[in-house]
């Protein structure tokens, strides 16, 4: 197949964000600018209830793009001149806005880590006003990456070492497509069909050629010499437009032993991987891979684990999360200042959607193996830990300022390594396909 | 609640859709040039095999956001600079791509329009060269939004008249988000809370206050004359922080009469509903509404249908399709010319992904009750239809060239009218919330 790598210039506009706000956030603004409660400072925190249905553990991952995401929430004449014709908010509001900057503290889970119901994934420090308009756009980023990261890790898993390849671009919206590579790419898998992803995130692109190539030719043998010769015969050729047994037979005829793939796109991919790949060896072509691309999802791709399959191109169910498609996160207000500057634990009281107040601390507990037993969240001061627990908070951004290393092509990288590491610190009980608990209890500690 | 709706200047710049692109379509180019077949003329088609489990109809969205994109689908600097450092596609291709602007013609359902399994939703017509790489750049866009709005239909159907109000961007990518929030209007949602979507499409925008804004004072009542005296009183005040009926006691109080509305957010919604519609009445806020919000789907929503609410919020099931993320459309090359320029019907032939080669032309057969009776899909010519029938593909694009009137919020409120004329002319079974088969068959007319 061909593939692509960017080792050029990366690119890192920061995106324009502001507006990826719900209404109320600016009208709560305008309210506690009037109260003077805009001025207290406030702690929110991110996490989720509990895992999808029968998941195991979760992948935290955004992080990276949220980070970009803040440093470009600012309100542009665009966005102030739509807010005061529509009246949304007062001229007190507007006039806030236009200076707004974000000016606080984030922490967080390093993104790749794994998390559980109620791990807090992100804090946000800073006064409420400043804190509270990110809502929307901070949960919209973790929501969707995590989900589709916390998917793509269970397909890597399954693949177990043979390459999973992200091509799903076309079943979902055209930027979440680019963000899931990406978090496809997070949890371990290793390229995607999307050339958006290529460009922004340095991601390893692949393609070849799709059933539309051989039907627009007078024959299959043509589309494949067209395509050998313009690309080499290291290419991956499509072999299930007519008969796939004459298929292979022409793509070896024609590009020889150094035939790079054929792929298999529908049918019952299990058998058929079989007899290709004795017909490829009867034909000599023992190097020649096999592609496999028909709705898989992580289930297919662990039935086809004893069959002869090079790589697995995944498309509909990664995009949407496989069954999954949000993380389902939230994004609560925990403490904030009284009049006398006194940060104040504060929660709901509703009994369905209970929180726990409080600033939180998380420590990822290890045993003498190295294995993690807990998730353990200190409410209002770290948690003590013995020598081996792993503290999960990392700092993302000081005083505004993000801190380097997080975002771009490096963020994407270290992301990946953080995954990988994480994943291999769980019991082994997280690797199993079927459902299940989460495979580490959470635990709260109170000062 | 606070609303807002954007008369003015509307947003219309082209987005820069080129690289929502897969790296096959520009091998395929590539191999293509090289062949000379890339310059064949082409007729590739946009169509879903089946509806999703159980949906009885589908809705078509996204055709204003996809003609935005082909306008903007230019390879600039920095794209074809990506292109070559990757060494994606050869000077030939690139070359190409630098010139590439689309000159051919679209054809499809109107936006908003029901669709059926096979319904030509939308037909693309250029050179092989020019069509073939819009390929996952408009499956992205139909299939996210016609998944949405798909999803938003059967809400507002089962509100029956009462307003929906799209709230979900938190649960969704935020670019997804701003698209869902389009989406879901066009199939008959009253409002959103996402200001991007106001911005860009002219969207009606509502919200209040959050759990946030209660907690964030030393006290309910604190945070209530807050948001009164900010807002005024026929703001909406969110009433289950603490206590439900203290809460409304403490609204009325600080209000008065003229208190727009209360939100439920937890509990149960149906008992709720009922004594604090008593409540309110008794306290003489008679025109004070209920809004209900809390993780609604189509069910239930179907299930609030007798309890005094006035209107609904909609989020996580909106934004994910209700359990159908994606419309699962196709984009199938289904008819190209051979060396004499005349046309061939072309189609893959394996057995369980089949696809009917041809042009197609598509009649909504109506019987004598003005309901429909078939989906009509004439293959390689326009079936006859009776007077009655109504002709289902609109023209988009010719010779390169928008037609007027499908993009941008012109664009929105011809769709939302469209959807309304197209499913009052269904057959009442379509407004079945229970699963069931497609409401109508579709019926292939050969030449």
């Amino acid at each position: 197949m061909t593939s692509s790598t960017d080792r050029g210039p990366a690119r890192h506009e920061a995106p324009r964000t502001s507006l990826f706000t719900d209404h109320y956030e600016l009208t709560m603004l305008q309210a506690s600018l009037h109260s003077g409660a805009a001025h207290r400072r406030a702690v929110f925190e991110v996490f989720a209830r509990r895992l999808p249905d029968g998941r195991r553990y979760g992948v935290v991952a955004g992080t990276g793009r949220l980070l970009e995401g803040i440093v470009g929430f600012r309100f542009e004449d665009e966005e102030l001149a739509f807010l005061e014709r529509t009246g949304v908010v007062n001229r007190e509001t507007l006039d806030f806005l236009a200076d707004y900057r974000f000016s606080g503290d984030v922490w967080g889970y390093a993104e790749g880590e794994a998390y559980f119901p109620n791990s807090p994934v992100l804090i946000v420090e800073s006064t409420f006003a400043e804190a509270c308009i990110l809502e929307t756009y901070l949960l919209s980023v973790l929501n969707h990456d995590s989900a589709i990261a916390s998917a793509a890790s269970r397909m890597t898993i399954a693949a177990n070492g043979r390459p999973c390849i992200e091509m799903g671009s076309r079943r979902t919206h055209e930027e979440s497509a680019v963000a899931a590579a990406r978090a496809a790419v997070v949890a371990g898998f290793a390229s995607t069909s999307n050339l958006a992803a290529g460009l922004r995130y340095g991601l390893r692109t692949v393609g070849t050629a799709a059933h539309s190539f051989t039907l627009l030719h007078d024959s299959e043998r043509e589309a494949f010499e067209a395509q050998v010769a313009s690309m080499g015969p290291g290419t991956s050729l499509l072999v299930d437009t007519y008969d796939v047994e004459a298929a292979v037979r022409t793509a070896v005829d024609i590009a020889g032993s150094r035939l790079g793939a054929v792929r298999l796109d529908s049918g019952d991919l299990i058998g058929q991987a079989h007899w290709v790949r004795r017909l490829l060896d009867e034909l000599g072509n023992v190097n020649t891979r096999i592609v496999v691309t028909s709705d898989l999802d992580e289930y297919a791709i662990a039935a086809l684990a004893a069959a002869p399959v090079d790589s697995y191109g995944v498309g509909t169910s990664l995009v949407t999360g496989s069954g999954a498609p949000t993380a389902s996160m939230v994004y609560k207000l925990v403490s904030r200042t009284d009049d006398d500057g006194v940060f104040v634990s504060v929660a709901k009281a509703a009994k369905n959607k209970q929180t726990v107040g409080g600033r939180k601390y998380a420590l990822r507990q290890l045993g003498e193996d190295g294995l993690a037993i807990a998730e353990i969240v200190g409410v209002g001061q770290p948690p003590e830990g013995d020598g081996n627990d792993r503290p999960l908070l990392e700092q993302f951004v000081k005083d505004g300022e993000l801190v380097p290393g997080w975002t771009g092509p490096e963020g994407v990288e270290r992301a990946r390594a953080r995954h990988e590491a994480s994943l291999a610190e769980l019991p082994p009980a997280a690797r199993r396909m079927h459902r299940g608990e989460p495979v580490i209890p959470t635990v709260y500690v109170e000062s």
